[in-house]
């Protein structure tokens, strides 16, 4: 079986190197040169555009950041689409927008191909370590072809429904509940520390209790560490959560927290911290308190 | 030593039934007289009044709903302040004002007796478990002689600090993260469901990474088993939200995502389902949604 993976960025670099670990022929493109040589040097097989990795791969992936990205890998004119040929099947693992992937999904199957979206979550760390979740919507029979793909990059691999879309909107729901939840533990911990109790004793406290979640445990801790370093950039959060907010709009669903928090990683870029992880909301929730002392006069 | 207990509502029943089963001889009271007839009839000294509870116990605990019930179960002519002597201990264990708990100490303690906060998380499942969260504001002596009282109810004993409120900035915190998580973890329920996905298969995916959280768990679970039996009552979290909203506006603090949920627990006052569960804030979501088919048509 030969893979084609496209986007060997953060995430794309180790999930493509673990497929040449578990001895899959690899056809590799990115446009950054430095990535690509990355993987060739590894063993994949460097091609000259987004076509050419579609015609020498039976199975294509791509993994790139946002719905744009996925267009132009797709349809652009030297991309997947003008290099496919009936049977193959494409694999977009970026997180975009779930009604555009049902688009993208008819195109391909309307050159005979097969189509599965299948984002993951778990970043970096989850990548390097081949323990990604991998939420996947598409053909049953599709699914069963490229799962022991999956299982070279995921520990946790769910088809989520026969539709396409399905896995991103999996996707989505996932980044609402990360998205609040970070911003539930930076409001939290500001108000404990701004109320006066320490909030590394708070934390501990709550830990014990309902409140405890895997992002109070991690996030949480990084937040008091005052470790900002990615993990998950904010701008990327921001991204998930704009997702979010237009499908809320096509669904006519109202989404209050969601709309809350994805303010806050908006506010993350004024504060010149979307680069940073996505805990830098508790930054945010600071410059908007640090011009106060606690009987509300100005320090 | 002798205990007092004041308020054997769903939470001070359980917790003051494990102080007899203890072995700790328990003077109770509380304005509902089957409430108190109940720990009677298990072997607890009743009283007439707060008063009465104070005079005949060195250890009073009140366990009620919220900051004007302790003010008068302490301050009113015939409350506890009225039958304290020097010496003995005042142990709040509502959920109330960070704020207002700081000048009810002063008022005990200027009566040359001492004061706790120590307020719970768990439930009333967590109460009949004797399995609390139990978070301690006041001095370290204070807080080890009660110690033994409390492990009698919690299974997580913390003293936060060393100053009357920390207990309730500890609590009030705690129930930021529950109250919002809950409200995320519907909000992605919903949108799964509404973006056509099976939230039940969505929320095990889900499971599986980073959004984990006991209340995805337990309370994801009992959203999609449709099960709104309280629980925790959405008007309970309601109340403790705007003790968060209140000490936000004394501190000066921008609080977005507890701000939304708090609006959103108000609203289910107005969807008549503020005696069920929290959870509830699913139905008031799809209240909003449910006039839409997925094409944004009115249906």
């Amino acid at each position: 079986m030969k893979i084609g993976f496209i986007g060997l960025g953060l995430m794309g670099q180790p999930m493509a190197g673990h497929l040449l670990k578990a001895g899959y022929e690899l056809h590799v493109h990115d446009v950054v040169a430095a990535s690509k040589q990355a993987l060739v040097d590894l063993g994949a097989v460097e091609c000259i555009d987004n076509k050419a990795v579609a015609e020498a791969s039976d199975i294509i992936i791509t993994m790139v950041p946002d719905t744009p990205d996925v267009q132009a890998a797709l349809f652009s004119d030297d991309g997947v689409a003008a290099g496919l040929s009936p049977g193959k099947i494409v694999v977009d693992m970026s997180s975009i927008s779930p009604t555009a992937t049902t688009g993208f999904a008819e195109r391909i199957e309307a050159l005979g191909c097969f189509y599965l979206d299948a984002p993951v979550s778990g970043g970096p760390f989850g990548a390097i370590n081949a323990a990604l979740t991998i939420m996947v919507g598409g053909p049953q029979e599709t699914f069963d072809k490229v799962l022991p793909v999956f299982e070279a990059m995921g520990k946790t691999v769910t088809l989520i429904g026969n539709r396409n879309g399905d896995g991103q909107v999996a996707k989505v729901a996932n980044q609402i509940i990360v998205g609040i939840t970070v911003e539930a533990v930076a409001e939290a911990l500001l108000f404990a520390s701004k109320a006066g109790a320490d909030p590394q004793i708070v934390r501990q406290a709550l830990m014990g209790g309902a409140a405890n979640s895997i992002i109070l445990e991690n996030h949480g801790g990084r937040m008091l560490d005052r470790n900002f370093e990615p993990g998950f950039r904010a701008e990327l959060q921001q991204k998930d959560l704009n997702l979010a907010m237009q499908s809320a709009r096509e669904l006519g669903l109202f989404l209050p927290a969601a709309s809350a928090a994805h303010d806050m990683y908006n506010a993350t870029r004024a504060n010149g911290m979307d680069k940073d992880d996505h805990t830098s909301v508790l930054r945010v929730l600071e410059s908007m308190a640090n011009h106060q002392t606690s009987d509300g006069k100005k320090s």
